[in-house]
């Protein structure tokens, strides 16, 4: 593993959740940015014992005002000078509200300074999945009033519809619903997290390596990332995807552990990849690459081919373990209820990246970006 | 750096402070324990915007009450099996006592196990320092009810005497607080983090390597940990001191880090440098080394070593990151005002640990231990 971190000094202020046991929110952002050599601040929107998808769980939620407090208490220490912040989720529409402040102060703080590319935020609109909201209501809103100050942000499908208003069914409607939130919104970078519809390619699925997680014989599924930075001169989108192999296994911090390396990696590749060897990106705002950059030469496109490559050895690496453990689980228990299986379960399936520093560090880049 | 982590997989219950800027509790802890490969849960007692010596700081604590909600959640879902804990700074005497019942539930749990060595507790007894107490009185009493069921306890001179009820002022008498928390406490293993006494030696001062921190002419100044294992038959002391250079810094979070890191490397030592090479220590009751080993054999010794080793490393870069850094600023302000200059020190004086992962991971030892 190389000694050598991937990024020059970058501090960051992670927002998200927190759980005393197991890999999910900040618990997950925070060490994925550490190992990567991120210095990290660290507000925690709740504490919790494990993750909501035991079913079960004990602990508190920080209120709007306890969020402000902290921000306050950084600011009167000259604790508040930060290169980037990731968001991910936060309890209710006031507390967003509290969390989009911050930004907004340190987005405002960057463009009064010779530097605007001094500052950015990347932002994970946390609100649901798979058709299903898991905040309130008022929690969408609070989200399309900020998404204008991010940088990126990193919707899922679900949460893409509800911010661009735009329903996805085909490759024309995730256009259009991109298009919306480039020009509409003022958003630089998007990335989808997870496409599920069949979108026309020019290489065939087959040729994406799988690691089946359960069962070897499966056949395999794959699924896409779908990005785009937006052009500097006229918000047009540059899209590209990135199709990887799904795991057949329902696996939570995938979302956390994805933005967090994209931080890492968005920076890197704004200082190493860009295309037009141009000194300046890293200070323009919002790191919008020139017009003429074709989307697969994009930062946002090398970025993410990495943070897939990690995030593909660390499920690979989860999913071994969880099936020696469920193996030895059920032979040793024959009749084991329903529910303790399922807290099992989540249990096996946290993801496992403390004694896989390597795959953060240097994953071998597996998967391509093509054009969509 | 090497890509194999250091211990065998290791679930560490963490229970800290935890600050959302800087380097202190769980902040540092559950960094270095994770990149050393341990699977961590965080239990934080608090949550500040920075920590308490910048004299100045947001934030709220944890009550006892959810401390022990917390551990009833972990539990519900069976996520309570730790091998080892680790317990620092806890707000107040009845935080303190729910702590304890964790750690007092998780012993009891591995003596009615067949393998009594399968949980070990290193209790920090985060209580003063220099002769000034930090904490409310009655955390005193709290931390002295409950040492007995820790392994390894980690005062610093002041928190022995505390604990000990001997005031130390020279050899004999730090010889005579380490018997009493032996013999009359029966804690196994003790490692007093900052001796400054003049103790008596083999080989001479000048041998220590120095890295002053801001004055290259000063005369170096060097402090010791003193450690001891009681002997299994008649909880005797064995002796070993460690004598190490001290840096003309304030750092905080150095306690923490010595904490966090001799959890990992006594794991290791019990692991790879059992001098009997007996198999069963780690199965022993608090990891008890036969009667025949030395001093400067054991286990603690060794890890005690590998420790002071890295926490030396940390600490010169972090010198060095913040000579610079203070420097710059001097340079750029040159009437600065008294209160400002310190937050300012406070935050550079922070440890930096995420470029420097190779320090913790693969220090160059130089620090022996020797008879006191």
């Amino acid at each position: 593993m190389s000694a050598e971190p991937p990024v020059p000094e970058t501090s960051v202020l992670a927002v998200a959740s927190h759980v005393v046991s197991g890999n999910v929110g900040n618990k997950i952002a925070v060490f994925v940015l550490q190992s990567m050599g991120c210095d990290v601040s660290a507000l925690n929107t709740v504490q919790f014992s494990n993750h909501t998808g035991y079913r079960q769980w004990k602990g508190t939620r920080v209120s709007a005002q306890e969020i402000t407090d902290l921000w306050e208490g950084l600011k009167q220490s000259y604790l508040d000078g930060y290169d980037m912040m990731l968001s991910g989720y936060v309890p209710g529409a006031p507390a967003v509200e509290a969390v989009g402040n911050i930004a907004k102060e340190l987005r405002h703080k960057a463009e009064e300074s010779q530097n605007p590319g001094s500052f950015f935020w990347v932002l994970d609109p946390v609100m649901g999945d798979n058709g299903r909201l898991y905040v309130a209501d008022d929690v969408v809103p609070a989200y399309k009033s900020l998404i204008h100050y991010a940088d990126l942000i990193l919707p899922n499908q679900f949460e893409a519809e509800l911010l661009s208003g735009v329903k996805i069914t085909d490759s024309a409607s995730l256009e259009q619903a991109i298009r919306v939130l480039h020009q509409d919104y003022g958003v630089p970078h998007i990335v989808i997290t997870s496409v599920s519809l069949p979108l026309s390619s020019s290489s065939s699925a087959a040729s994406t390596p799988i690691i089946p997680c359960t069962s070897p014989t499966q056949t395999p599924r794959t699924m896409s990332v779908v990005g785009s930075t937006m052009t500097a001169s006229d918000r047009r989108p540059r899209l590209f995807k990135i199709r990887f192999p799904v795991f057949e296994c329902y696996f939570s911090g995938t979302g956390d552990m994805f933005a967090a390396l994209m931080v890492v990696r968005m920076r890197e590749a704004v200082a190493k990849y860009d295309p037009k060897h141009d000194a300046t990106l890293g200070e323009r705002r919002s790191w919008l690459s020139s017009d003429d950059v074709d989307a697969l030469d994009l930062p946002l496109a090398k970025a993410a081919e990495k943070v897939l490559a990690s995030m593909h050895e660390v499920l690979a690496r989860t999913c071994e373990g969880m099936t020696a453990e469920m193996k030895e689980v059920k032979a040793k228990n024959q009749d084991i209820d329903e529910k303790t299986l399922h807290l099992i379960k989540s249990r096996a399936a946290e993801l496992k990246l403390a004694r896989n520093l390597g795959c953060l560090r240097d994953p071998a880049v597996a998967y391509r970006a093509e054009k969509l």
